[in-house]
């Protein structure tokens, strides 16, 4: 397990070392909009199927890597497999997303929540990213990833997607207990399946807390940064000599910047409603920042989105500590070409924008 | 039309005076989650036949007051009214919100778009406004509205809602000039519009940019902030010998509040994942706040709606400036109960935290 990695722009990136050129990798890079995935995903049957198939889970990794100069990989998988592996039972519904057939209903069923076995209820994912590791051989880096507590317990509670998070929301109202609980057992499960990621070779992790922006401010702070912050100290963050950097992206929240980076986390995710200036100049020098571009402008032309990646980038300015990526996942209607237009710019105008101070 | 104010501690709020109690009023409080609502609205026919009736329009207006001891009314109506009297004719699907007939689909749609005569399109607004403020006969303000600029054009190029607001998106990115076209025509005609509500009786007038918070940091800017200053800057501001205040309530742009507070207006609306406590340290004295609880607060039980109700009150801490409402509108589900317990804390608890300095 000794290859060599050749290009670590990303490991650099995430803890502030200078880098020649801004590393560039994008959310959801291996999803719909690519052909050859949903080819993968045909053959494979269900979605779970083929996240539970590490050799096409590996496949389906590596497709976007043999299209764009990108300078990560992410393993695939999904934010919902720790709640399938506790018993809820995830299963997807065409054109509406996840649903779990048993969602928690009780404060009993919070208390009976078993802690699982990750070895066994998830190995899956530790062998997708073990052979995706070897598969790789080295040419960029392996991201893990999980949903936050906050986030996983959102589907949980709810039973799927929810445009209010009304039964979410109550249950932290009415019976902050019985949250806390549940949150507290999501939030060890987390730091659990996020270690066996990096066991298993993941070089860098990212926790997506996709609905903290649903949350107040205060009740964020409680409910989802406080679990997140936990999470971040309890994770092995050096593997084989190596840093392993871990990144929080909560969507919507960037009021809440400076809070998150007071986290310990080595990087935030950030959505396209602040511009990297601005977060930069609220988090100063404790973290690295990756993102933001708006994901809908990769449905605009070539010209715009050029000036777009390079408006970004100019944000952000010189100096260390800025990774590429969207504001959020990449949408099933984009034209791959696009996306080769976005990492070719990034590529061409990063050089002379991030140049060291 | 010499009727003298009863309460004005909603006008007094807006403007930073000194109240001894904070004024509340709830967004969407003439609404779904009201059983005398739902019964006139089926009295009346369609949505658009209960907006254009100004007896109907009149009557669910002030079905909140009846119940409540809310400091304002807010005129019954829908954000699209423009659009419509524009030609693009609104219709409602069950179950599914506002859609158009005819939305703009090329740049020639927009050359085309009229500039409506707002007392022949949009007269029943003006009637409604009229009758209304007979009714209350200076029981309480009413406050008068309409959509941002940037709100309303999403809806004319997307057709209705939308998830990621692709169309309206690639406007923006692919043919700028285009846009703000569109977006100048929309600001005229908004201004026409608020200042014929103010001339027919509005005390206050908010402008609703629902979908501000879609944009970039730097798209908001060009395409969604600066024509909502325009609007202010192009209003009447004063009617009868007082000050009418302007709200700007853009939902999921607080780190654009600095901005926001800049443009001119008397108050900004605020949503609930920023605290009030940190949104007045970003605006200063410059402007007043309303808001911001989180509407599911609405959900829980009658201690948690108390609690939260208090805690809004202590983040704004003493001092003038505050008008107590949602972070966003009341949802349909709310027993109307639940409000009354949240109206009545904040009479309780208003005079005691928010107390002159």
């Amino acid at each position: 397990m000794a290859v060599e990695l050749k290009n670590d722009l990303l490991l650099r990136a995430l803890c502030r070392e200078p880098v020649d050129r801004t590393p560039v990798w994008i959310m959801r890079q291996a999803g719909r909009y690519l052909p050859e995935y949903r080819a993968t995903r045909a053959e494979a049957g269900s979605f779970m199927d083929l996240c539970q198939a590490p050799e096409l889970a590996c496949e389906v990794t590596l497709q976007p890597l043999r299209r764009f100069d990108l300078d990560a990989a992410i393993i695939f998988s999904d934010i919902l497999t720790i709640p399938d592996a506790m018993g809820l039972k995830l299963y997807f519904v065409a054109g509406e997303g996840p649903r779990f057939e048993f969602p928690l209903q009780s404060p009993e069923d919070v208390r009976r929540l078993p802690r699982p076995d990750i070895a066994e209820s998830l190995g899956y994912v530790m062998d997708a990213i073990a052979v995706t590791r070897r598969e790789l051989d080295g040419k960029v880096p392996l991201i893990g990833f999980s949903g936050s507590p906050w986030t996983l317990a959102t589907y949980m509670i709810e039973g799927g997607s929810s445009k209010n998070f009304s039964k979410a929301k109550r249950l932290i109202y009415d019976q902050p207990a019985v949250a806390h609980e549940l949150l507290g057992k999501l939030a060890d499960t987390v730091t659990a399946y996020l270690n066996a990621q990096i066991e298993s070779g993941a070089q860098a992790v990212q926790v997506f807390d996709t609905w903290g922006g649903a949350l107040s401010a205060a009740a964020y702070e409680e409910f989802s940064l406080r679990y997140m912050a936990r999470i971040v100290s309890g994770l092995d963050r050096e593997s084989r000599g190596r840093r392993v950097p871990v990144i929080l992206f909560s969507k919507g929240c960037n009021t809440q910047l400076e809070a998150l980076a007071a986290s310990g986390c080595d990087a935030l995710g950030v959505d396209w409603t602040i511009s990297l200036a601005e977060a930069r100049r609220r988090v100063g020098a404790r973290v690295a920042l990756q993102g933001n571009l708006d994901p809908t402008v990769l449905l605009a032309d070539h010209g715009a989105i050029r000036r777009e990646v390079e408006a970004t980038l100019s944000s952000f300015g010189p100096g260390e500590g800025h990774v590429f990526n969207l504001g959020h996942g990449i949408t099933p209607e984009v034209d791959p070409e696009h996306l080769g237009v976005l990492v070719d710019a990034v590529r061409e105008f990063s050089p002379a924008l991030h140049r060291p101070r």
